[in-house]
């Protein structure tokens, strides 16, 4: 059965994409505007009730929220392709810490300078600048502890590649690549070897390839 | 070996507790005064660098965010308690998909409710009327959305209870007994059933008895 995968162009569907890719499993995209507000059409909210992207259909299955996307992928096809959830319930333990860590202190952070360094460029939305400013001072706590981490460890649960990682790769894309703010990584000698080896998989590079042309 | 938790007194850390309690694991708790700020001391950021509670420590292991350390123990002591993760794979994604529901359209809104309502009245920190009204406004669009999916399920994940219903009942005793918002829930009537639910099993029960005092 092969995936169906919404919303391909956001950050949050290349997050799912990035895990499929690893785990050597076949989908198709269908597109979702969300600049025309397709996420918020009747048909695709009886998919995805908070009207937002990704949903993927599996047969009869239906699953919002990329983040539980790619735990139920991992956990699925656990056998096949690229191990991403770790060998022991250890190493799992801490791949969900660092997936959570990711999504409530990296991304809040990283999602405000998109909003209001990004979009403006892209749609001419506004900018705050005090946003701006705050978003980055948060960042820069967040990535002063993910360089201590990452000094003692090559991946964030540990010596091996997990959604954990997968998870941070869309948002830091947009602040090394987008927004001339990749001095948040460069300036951090092990976050930065990091970016280099993640952003470097054929995963990454296949799914830009394919999605590169919007946010 | 008995689980060590650190912080028994805030929301996050009785999410926690709670899916001990059922999953019949001994614990004992180390007390975090966060009003104190004891969570910004040294020691304590060497378990946790950004300064939040809980952490556990389980022999050599540590593990922090709330929930991650209820998918780590749910998982360990699969066999032990109350199965809290689904019989399948597929109802695990459900799982995981209620779960980040919980921490991205219901938590922000209530922790807002939380500072702005609750804390001003125990600790006389400030109010903005506005941040109310806008969280109280997402609050209700997210609560219905939970209607309509408990009108069809019994819990959110399924006709199963799991850490997804867990991850809600700190922050719904909040709503419902601490800030006269009662009626969120009660105006909607598969979601006060739900409540009522979740909110009368002895692992609630418990850890209110043993950790009410303070917030």
């Amino acid at each position: 059965m092969v995936v169906k995968v919404y919303g391909p162009h956001c950050a949050s569907t290349k997050r799912v994409l990035v895990c499929l890719v690893e785990k050597e499993i076949e989908f198709e995209v269908v597109p979702v505007d969300v600049f025309k507000g397709q996420h918020k059409d009747p048909e695709y909210l009886k998919l995805q009730p908070f009207g937002v992207v990704p949903v993927i259909k599996d047969g009869d299955f239906t699953l919002y929220e990329s983040r539980a996307i790619m735990r139920y992928y991992a956990e699925k096809y656990r056998s096949q392709g690229v191990e991403l959830l770790g060998r022991t319930i250890e190493e799992r333990g801490l791949v969900e810490q660092w997936l959570e860590v990711e999504a409530h202190n990296f991304h809040p952070p990283a999602y405000n300078l998109v909003i209001h360094v990004l979009f403006p460029q892209l749609v001419g939305a506004t900018s705050d600048p005090k946003v701006i400013e705050e978003s980055e001072t948060k960042l820069v706590h967040v990535l002063n502890i993910y360089e201590e981490r990452l000094s003692k460890s090559k991946y964030l649960a540990g010596d091996f590649f997990s959604l954990a990682d997968i998870s941070h790769i869309p948002f830091l894309d947009y602040i090394v690549n987008n927004m001339e703010k990749g001095y948040l990584i460069r300036d951090r000698k092990s976050v930065s070897a990091w970016w280099d080896d993640i952003s470097s998989r054929p995963s990454w590079k296949k799914v830009l390839q394919l999605y590169r042309v919007s946010i």
